[in-house]
């Protein structure tokens, strides 16, 4: 961005910044409670800046993990868990392998809910070892930190900022079932704005809108299956009764890694920021590896990953993708932070972190399980996309990357051969493919500010200012029916209604009065004629 | 905003500026159609930081203006208009001087009634003055614009961008009747969101509640008296039926020079950037100036200002306000952008344009009508203010205002001496005024980006990729029964009913077939006992 060098805006950028050197003139202390897997690149992002702004960073994480691991930017404090690192491996390598497992609607759901339901109990025991780990818990209490970072997904970092009574910023996604729209008293009109997993974009027809609309119902009790038992963990932890959603509104600041670039545009709130691409990077190749690239020559090549969860993929559908791969006359990359060489053409797949392969200019297209940090890395890079969602908000990742012509979407079961290199082939040589990601790309990158820089300021602005209150709204104070201004369109109505009554009641007894005095006024004509 | 060094922001940072060099390399060309009085101050604003990114800007403003006035920074498109500079001075004189004037309820309706009716005619002289300038016209088509940066609240920027099928930025306070929030489908629940002049903070109890959703329904008429004229005009000027909405509806960004350091926190859409505060300066004085703000003492002084809007104050009420003005130790200023010299305890006022006086340490009070500019001034640099509100949204301002404890207002065709000397005294020596404005202040100026700049870039932004299509909800290809899903319940519903009526109608059936079975069955038995 090019400053501009306005008088105002000079002095005044220099009184802010003096100002936020006097307040956190020594950096301020931060908390960080992440969560586990691909969740935790974005927040690792976030955290170095900070460390850049000189601030003190503990993160508490437990002993077994998956990909948080120190660094010389934060101080961890681990605490002990009751599984093991095998353990660990196979939970997140199940999940990984269900997505591939085929069977009946009915079969998938089941096998999915038992899986959904170990893993949560994972989760579940890890947060309750932190909360429950009075050493631990005691050293936070005395260290006097200034605000949470946290990852919602698991609401563990939640229950202890109520804990400690500090404000917390958020930093996601999206949560299942919108509760994170929920907590924030979002407006999410179903007429437009597609629910998670039905495949809509925002322009339904009237069929689609009644499907939107039903959506939401099951959501009410399908996630309390997951998030009540944090409810009744917190309950016990903090002595008083709460809800998920209580912890969830107590955030100063949702940073969203959300762009309408690709997703559609919808209401938000003053508390939502939007800070997808914090992992978009630009980074150079090593000699070795750019060697390598180069030689791909005029074709280049194609980046493959299903991200940090498959570290395995069924024989068959390797076979399937490996013939696919086999028919386009790219070189085929399989990015692994563990490997120092190539591994060119092998169906082998390693477990990928951010890695700079699909930054390269020879980068011909991106195939992806259509995680969110995959996305923006193929739309920070412009590499149109084969898409085969696996599980979670990949379907509906996937579906928008392809309602905006910058990617195509293959179904993991049901995909050939012949599907994937029909698809592949069509993102490299039809052009719209590559001339939709690249705007796309544009207008992604064409930021008023780095979106690492807004992360990093609204941390700071919470630690600073002991939260952001505000920037809550007073809808939080509202119960449903107050929200919706059912009350008042139901005191209305019986106004309304009322005088409607009272009025014909006035009329007819009128009429009445009317008709019995010509009636009495008639009698005595009578009379006087008798 | 000190920037985080790190290596991904750098170089996405220096990509980002380089696309934009690129394409913009030679500076784009920009059509500003803005609308006169303090509107005028936060336009000119954004201008001059444009200008510095190299931009062509021309202003197309007619002949006879108030406060727009040629600049080194554009080119001004002049255009004949049917009235002298004392015909335009006289309305405005009359629109300030009408706020002082008593009477009945209807009695001064009517009198504002009659007043916005002869601005309404004379803007809207203006607007068709310039759009039927044919040489002036076909000179704006000839020019290839990049975009249309103008003002909506008189409507004839979007008339003039839809003739010459080019994407707009909007630059606002707020629109009245909350035409802008219907432009833009921003959701704003009447249970939480105060509507303009009801005198609601966002938190109301039931009866409040009931007034501000009733406050919805006269506006949907109130406008058409101001408005319809505009689509009339446009209709003939662009020979097909539109309304003003179609035409607001149109804008690829909407400027809002508001903040919830101060307004209360609502839904925003995509496309809504807050730029509040963009004319907030530290601007230093002169040395002369400086030496006589200086001699005030430790007491220091107290600004007054009511506005470009009102250059005399009734004698009966200036006497009041020059009681109450004498009752303080304090050296009161009445900036005058003309004056060369202070004018003190003098009660002839100036017209007055953004003047550095409350931006000075000494600085204890702000005397102000509560227009936007002013209170944003109040804030950036934490002066307490005492409001006497006048017209339009400056109630609004105050309550804001005041219910952030930061000001106290007054009825200014109510207020005494008494009052005003109480009000004064209390905002200087109640710390808690300062307290609650230096709170605000420091919010506000905490900002991830100078809003100069964001309004820059997002200018720029429209200008380069030719709108923001990206940022446009699909709620605007729905009409009002579908945005608020009532086909969709009416249907459910009639399938509810449907369901429930043939479910009871085979009961009843079943019912039946048993009955008479058992009817059938019992008749033989009786016959045969016969």
């Amino acid at each position: 961005m090019v400053p501009v060098l306005s008088a105002h805006a000079r002095v005044t950028a220099t009184l802010v910044l003096l100002l936020s050197m006097l307040s956190l003139a020594a950096g301020g202390k931060l908390l960080v409670v992440p969560v586990d897997g691909s969740h935790w690149l974005s927040m690792r992002e976030v955290l170095d800046g900070l460390k850049q702004k000189g601030h003190e960073i503990v993160v508490v994480a437990p002993e077994i993990t998956l990909h948080i691991k120190p660094t010389k930017n934060f101080v961890m404090k681990t605490y002990p868990v009751p599984f093991t690192q095998e353990e660990l491996d196979r939970t997140f390598w199940r999940t990984g392998q269900n997505a591939f497992e085929e069977g009946s609607f009915l079969e998938r759901f089941f096998k999915t809910r038992e899986l959904v339901k170990n893993t949560s109990a994972l989760f579940l025991s890890t947060c309750s070892h932190l909360l429950y780990n009075k050493e631990l818990v005691t050293y936070l209490k005395e260290s006097q930190f200034d605000a949470v970072f946290t990852d919602p997904f698991l609401p563990c970092g939640p229950i202890l900022a109520e804990h400690l009574s500090l404000p917390s910023v958020f930093i996601l996604q999206r949560l299942p079932c919108d509760l994170d729209l929920q907590a924030t008293q979002c407006p999410s009109p179903p007429s437009y704005v597609p629910r998670a997993f039905t495949d809509h974009t925002d322009r339904m027809n009237f069929l689609q809108r009644v499907r939107n609309l039903i959506y939401d119902i099951p959501n009410y009790f399908l996630c309390n299956f997951v998030f009540q038992p944090y409810a009744t963990l917190a309950s016990e932890f903090l002595q008083r009764d709460v809800t998920v959603m209580d912890l969830l509104r107590q955030a100063s600041i949702w940073l969203l890694r959300r762009d309408f670039v690709f997703q559609y545009p919808r209401p938000l709130m003053p508390n939502m920021v939007m800070v997808s691409g914090v992992t978009c990077a630009h980074k150079k190749l090593t000699q070795e590896f750019e060697a390598i690239v180069n030689a791909s020559g005029e074709h280049g090549i194609v980046v493959f990953s299903l991200g940090s969860m498959v570290s395995e993929i069924p024989m068959k559908k390797a076979e399937e993708i490996a013939d696919a791969l086999g028919s386009v006359p790219q070189t085929v990359w399989f990015p692994s932070p563990n490997s120092s060489t190539a591994i060119q053409c092998s169906f082998q797949i390693h477990y990928m972190i951010t890695f700079p392969f699909w930054s390269h200019p020879k980068a011909r297209a991106f195939i992806t399980h259509g995680g969110s940090h995959g996305i923006y890395e193929g739309i920070c890079n412009a590499v149109p996309m084969v898409l085969m969602p696996l599980f979670g908000d990949q379907m509906d990742n996937a579906k928008q990357i392809e309602s905006r012509g910058a990617g195509l979407t293959l179904n993991i079961l049901e995909m050939t051969s012949q599907d994937i290199s029909t698809a592949l082939k069509a993102v490299i040589n039809d052009k719209k493919y590559k001339e939709n990601i690249k705007r796309l790309s544009e207008l992604h990158l064409d930021r008023p500010i780095h979106p690492l820089d807004l992360a990093v300021h609204w941390v700071e602005f919470v630690m600073k200012h002991k939260g952001a209150p505000h920037l809550r709204p007073a809808a939080h104070d509202l119960n449903w029916i107050q929200y919706h201004s059912l009350d008042v369109i139901a005191f209305l109505l019986a106004v309304v209604l009322l005088s409607l009554f009272i009025s014909l009641k006035c009329c007819l007894f009128c009429c009445r009065r009317c008709c019995s005095k010509k009636g009495r006024a008639r009698k005595p004509t009578k009379a006087k004629s008798h």
